[in-house]
């Protein structure tokens, strides 16, 4: 029964495909709209359209970039002989976020998954064992995240890079940074207590 | 030191502007629009054009329109005696997803904040006497938001109103449905003892 003019509705309707956005985040988002200045219309307008037009995956890495290679391959000091794997481009922000990678990355495009019909063809595996093969890597580090999907597509990798002359590692798992004891899951207590060390 | 295309830090930048949405937020929707298909894109790119181009305010009402009149004030099932004064457009949504409203509305832009250098002549009041006069219109609706500046508001346009010809009236105040009592705020359980009725 909500009378509502078409354009609206069909904003609302393209807001509500963001992710973690239902109808009314997205009505918040439209009514928003209408009322901003129209230089930030017209700015979210073109960063939408540039996007499409000017991001491609890196010819190396498959990091989003708006060139042949991606802002982290080009830049000269980084140290190629390390390769971080990653589900997706998004998590490179995360690892990048720690100022405490000096290597390169290398973006799978998702993890494997029976489930959703994911195999290894879908992601960029070949393109992987091609650079190792091809770049004198010296150390692969299985960064995929410490779910079911994750944990499958790492040990997968790491049995495919078993014959190569290249060591693989995978990030720690334990307590997070500052929680609470009482207040963390037991998976996590489990590996914690798997992976302690000396001290 | 994080390392992002320009294009998506742009997109990135305009995404954090909508309402309730940080830095974090804005990267899982940017991230989110470049795995999407470019037919979605596209749409989102001509929503948000066409809201800008197509949508003006209702020559009666105020509400949101795409031609003279909103689709309520269009509507000839409306009651046009009754009229239902909010603060902004999106208020509408909330009284018409109740079904429980006939009449037409009458929307402010706003509401009284001297503060915010808010003003009578910043909103449409004159607009509103002038309908009230010339409409037939019954009885006004005082449905501002129950808090300081809500409340301004609908006080001044009682008094306003009070010359004419016209029954005024508001929201009634009291506990939410489904509330515990425990959990309810003072000012709250205070107005629903004042508006108490008989049982």
């Amino acid at each position: 029964m909500t009378q509502l003019a078409a354009p609206i509705e069909r904003l609302i309707g393209e807001l509500a495909k963001l992710p973690g956005v239902g109808r009314k985040t997205a009505q918040r988002f439209a009514f928003h709209v209408l009322k901003a200045p129209t230089e930030d219309v017209d700015a979210l307008i073109a960063a939408l359209r540039e996007l499409r037009e000017h991001i491609r995956p890196c010819t190396v890495c498959f990091n989003l970039a708006e060139s042949e290679l991606c802002p982290i391959c080009a830049d000269p000091r980084r140290e190629r002989a390390t390769v971080c794997v990653v589900e997706d481009a998004i998590n490179v922000l995360a690892l990048e976020r720690t100022n405490a990678y000096r290597g390169v990355y290398h973006v799978l495009g998702g993890a494997l998954s029976p489930l959703k019909d994911v195999g290894p063809e879908a992601l960029r595996i070949t393109e992987l064992v091609e650079r190792v093969r091809r770049d004198g890597v010296r150390e692969v580090i299985l960064a995929t995240s410490p779910n079911v999907e994750g944990e499958a597509t790492a040990v997968y990798l790491a049995r495919l890079l078993k014959p190569l002359a290249v060591s693989t590692t995978r990030l720690a798992q334990g307590l997070p940074a500052g929680a609470t004891l009482e207040f963390i899951d037991d998976v996590t207590i489990q590996r914690a207590l798997e992976n302690r060390r000396d001290y």
